[in-house]
Formats: C-alpha cells, structure tokens, sequence
C-alpha cells in the first residue's frame, strides 16, 4: 500500500514518512505502508493495479489530469470522492465520469473506473471495525474483482452494476445531512432541551423521512434505481453522517442562524461537500423540472436547501409539506 | 381534554388530579384537562368526539373490553399503541384490527377507527416541539378529519387509507431499532472507542439500513406498500427511536451481552414492544415462508432478532448478507 498526498498534504505525508504515523486517523501504519508527495506519483503508482482517489469533490478534474500520464492499461481507479457536477446544460455528472473526461485519451478506456458507496467513517475502518459497503462499476466483473481484493472478515462489501445509482445516493445524503444537523441548530436556538427534556428529534426524524423519500425521487428522475434511497449508500450512509459527520455540523452551524459563509468559517479546513452538492442541485433542478422529470412542487426539503445555500435565505423547512403518505408507487 | 389512567397509571392520575402535573411528561397540564381514573371511564367519554387509545400492545384487548360498553356510535377511536400480533394460523395482524374484534358487536362497525405514525416523542409533542405524523384508516374520510382535528402550527398531520402500511412500519421499527441499539451494545463490549476515537458509527449504519431494506421487503411479503419503509412511520420512525429510545435501549442491554431477561429487568417499567414485535415475527415469518412471500434466506436481520429474543442466541448480525446492492424492483 503507496499513500500518495496532495499539496495540501504535506504534514501528514511528512508524518507517515517520519513517524510512520497518520496524524489524521491518529493511528500507526501497519508495516508495509509506504507515503508519497504528490510529485513522486509516477513512483508510487509503478506496478500497482488499483488506484484508490479520495480526494475531494473539488479536486477530482486535477487529480484526473495529475494520473492521467502515469495510469497504465489494466490499472483500475477507484473514486471514494462524494459529489456531484453539473454539466453545461445542467445535466447531473456523477464524479467517475468526471474523472475520467479529465484521463488522456489513449488511457481513457484501458483502465477500469469503480467507486465504494456505504457508511464507512475511515477512523473506524482504520480500526477494523464491522463495516458494510458497496462497489460499483457499470463493468460489473471489476466490481466484483475490485471487492473480492478488498474484503475482510470486517470490511464486508457487496456489489453493483449501477454506478448512477450509487454515485447520486451517496452524494445527495451529504446534501440531506444538512436538514437533520438543521433540526439539532434549531433546537440549540431555541434554547436547547426544555426544562422537562424535550429536544427536537421529532423535527430531526420528520427531516430525515423527508430527506429518503426525496433520494428515491430523485434517483428515479435522473434514470436510477429509487430502491438505493433506502440501502447502504442511501439512507444508511445518511445515518453514519448524522452521526457528527461533517455535512452534518454545518447543517447545524447554519440552524443556529449562522450564515453559510460563518459556517464555511467555522468549520475551516473541512471540506464542505454538502453545501456543493446543494450548489449542483441548484443548477439541475431546473433542467429536471423543464424536462418534467419533476414536478414545481416536488423535493420541498431539496428546494429549502438550496434555498439557504444558494440564496442565503434563512432556514425554514416546510414542514407542512413533509407530513405526507408515501407516494402511490413511491 | 380528559386523561383516563388504567389501573397502573394510579400516581399519574392522581397527581393530574391534584397538582395539575404530569409526571412523566415531566410538565403542567393547560387548563381544562381533566384526569380521570379507569373506573370512572363512561363519565370520562360521555360526549367525547373522539378516544385517544395509548394502552401498551398487551392491553389493546382488555381496552377493548374496557371502553366497548362505553362507546356510542359515531365516535371514533384513534389507537397509538404500536405493535402487532400474530393470528391462530400465524397470520399478521394489526392492532386497530384487534382493538376492533373486542368491542361488542353493536357497536364495532358504528365507530371510526384510526391510527396514527410517524416519529413523534410525546415529551417533544407536549413541548409543542414542531412535528410531522401521519393519521390513517381505511376509512380515507375519517382519517382526514381527524388530522384536521388536530392539526395545529407545530404538529403537522398528513393522512393516508393504507392502515395496514403505516401499521407494520410502526410496529416493525421497534423491532429493528433492536438491531441499532445493538451496535452500541457491542462498542461498550469492545471497550467503548479505541485510543483513536473509533467507535462503531459504520455496524449501526449497516444495521439501519437493512433494517430499511427489509421493512420494505416484509411490508410487501404482507400485502402492503413497500414504500412506507422509506417515510415518516418506517425510516423517521426508526430515526426517532434510535435517538435512545425504549427500543434502541434493550438493544444495547442485548448487544452487551445481557439476555433477554436481564435486559427486561434492567429496563423494568418500560414496556418492551420491540421484543414482543419480534416475538410476533418469529410465529408470522414461517408462515410466509410457506406461503412463499419471503424466501428462506430473505430478511437476515430479522432472523437474527428472533435468535436472540426468542431463542436466546449470542448476538451476531449476518453483516455478510447486509453488503449488497438494493434487489431489483426492490
């Protein structure tokens, strides 16, 4: 295993390299575990078959053109990076294509694209804890390949053909992160618990239904599988965020009132994946209402967000509008 | 608004009755509330409009038995209670539906009955905490009425004619919640969080999300609408309840290695719906494997639960079976 640092990755390069020692996992390398700057890439990527990107979402045309010449036939990437783009029309990109626009032409199609969805905070991976996840890639067999690879007695990982799928899921919960660590900023504006206990985990829960009914619908309308809304990467990957995940603090950063520029301040050195891909659903709701694959109504909780980041508008969620039956069909 | 105790519930009425004081909602009652013991029960409904029935799931027949005598037509009674029972020939059936069968025969079919879901924790509701339900009844009329009954700008009520639906969701959450609590048993087990932090954020997601997965599997093995894991009574349901529910709470007990009976114990005084829902499950899922609407290796994590609960086995979650992408159609 080569670790391969960005420039923004000096130190923690530095530390692997000196101490053996990941400052951001607070934990030792196992033996074997060799650390890479960004310049020594063609170095670290000799004879390896599978290259894994975790960069961030903000990174990935960079990183795209970084690999590009040392990529080799036969290699495989795999994008753990969660996000979304919107393309020139507004149509929803997911980041293995993005990714890959960026490879030279010549290397394009010789090297296997794959990506990892599901609740896997990477401390407790790192601590081998239980973990359960899903690889995808439209070439299934790499899927599997790239599974079989990576599987442990506590890494369980299963498999899928639908890479659209897993790719908006696992970025759009990031997005819906933000309604539940909302409800927690709410409640701390309101005072927090009253004098007999009451917090406002009711509002969080009604956020978080909300939250799974709008993945299916969205997935259904950009060509998905609504099915993922609630699997691993859907509504399970929601659950590890609103555990303290990031998406999840700046969501309640902004429910105490704070504008999205003091929580972009606040939470400094964060990568704000969430607020990006509110920022991309603000581009391709449009696009998906002219072309009716949704209606001016659908996905209130969606709008709200884009709402307060796009528009700064103060948090408000339409609660009226999220106490519904399921869609027939839905 | 009058308060009718059971015969358990003597120092809550008593002390509504002479301090105006709740206790367990820890909270004054408004004015105009009344409390009445359950012997005085016809007094108590005399020109009632509508009976809020909050008996756990073990009194839902004794209710009956208690108020039938009581009701005049035209009334209607909205059940709470969330749980499930298993008929003679290990049939499913819903509370409202037993409730019903125990009213006298003249009166069973002139009364309303209705049921109501979705993440609401009393204490929050009587903290006028913003919450979103969903009221149901196959009589769609009935249902709409009631909302708007009880609708008000912090409680939003939404309707639906699918009782069955919204009554399995409810009742099945309890049930997987277990599994969540579960994974917070077996953090504590392992020592709590490592040196690092890690705790195990990723085994209770992986459990939330299967238990999504099969909500929606068992509530179409049933006759229901699959999507109503993915909405306020099954996901927000489930979300509310693993904030440190009754539900979350045995799961834990479990996961750190008490048996079933220690836990209840431990937990004495709270009703422990959750082991009775898989109690249910256990006598209802061979029925359905017969009939042929579950296969014999479907719902992993509920097979888990009967070991557990019913046959008294360690622990362990089939985490191989939850890493898998969603069933087609699923």
């Amino acid at each position: 295993v080569r670790l391969v640092g960005t420039h923004l990755d000096g130190e923690i390069v530095a530390s692997c390299r000196q101490r053996h020692y990941h400052p951001r996992l607070r934990r030792a390398l196992p033996p074997g575990v060799l650390a890479y700057d960004v310049g020594e890439v063609g170095l670290a990527f000799r004879g390896a078959e599978v290259v894994v990107s975790g960069v961030n979402s903000f990174g990935v045309r960079w990183l795209g053109q970084t690999i590009g010449p040392h990529l080799r036939p036969g290699q495989a990437i795999i994008a753990v990076t969660k996000g979304l783009e919107a393309g020139p029309g507004g149509e929803l990109r997911i980041l293995p294509d993005v990714l890959a626009e960026e490879l030279p032409a010549g290397i394009r199609d010789r090297v296997g694209l794959a990506a990892i969805g599901g609740p896997c905070i990477a401390g407790e991976l790192a601590a081998r804890r239980p973990s359960c996840v899903l690889y995808g890639s439209r070439d299934r067999y790499l899927a599997e390949r790239l599974a079989a690879l990576f599987r442990t007695g506590y890494y369980h990982a299963g498999t899928t053909g639908d890479l659209l799928s897993l790719e908006v899921s696992v970025a759009l919960k990031n997005a819906y992160a933000l309604s539940v660590g909302m409800a927690a900023g709410l409640l701390g504006r309101a005072g927090g618990p009253d004098e007999a206990g009451a917090g406002m985990h009711n509002l969080a829960a009604a956020c978080f239904a909300q939250a799974c009914t709008e993945m299916a619908a969205l997935l259904r309308a950009v060509g998905g599988d609504p099915a993922y809304a609630c699997g691993l990467p859907g509504v399970g990957d929601l659950y590890v965020t609103c555990q303290g995940g990031r998406s999840w603090r700046l969501g309640r950063l902004l429910g105490l009132g704070r504008s999205c520029d003091e929580a972009r301040s606040a939470l400094a050195g964060e990568t704000l994946e969430a607020a990006a891909c509110v920022q991309v659903m603000g581009q391709v709701l449009p696009v998906l209402e002219a072309c009716g694959a949704i209606g001016p109504a659908d996905l209130p909780l969606m709008r709200a967000l884009v709402g307060v980041v796009v528009h700064g508008h103060p948090v408000e969620l339409p609660l009226e509008r999220f106490a519904h039956a399921p869609e027939p069909g839905g």
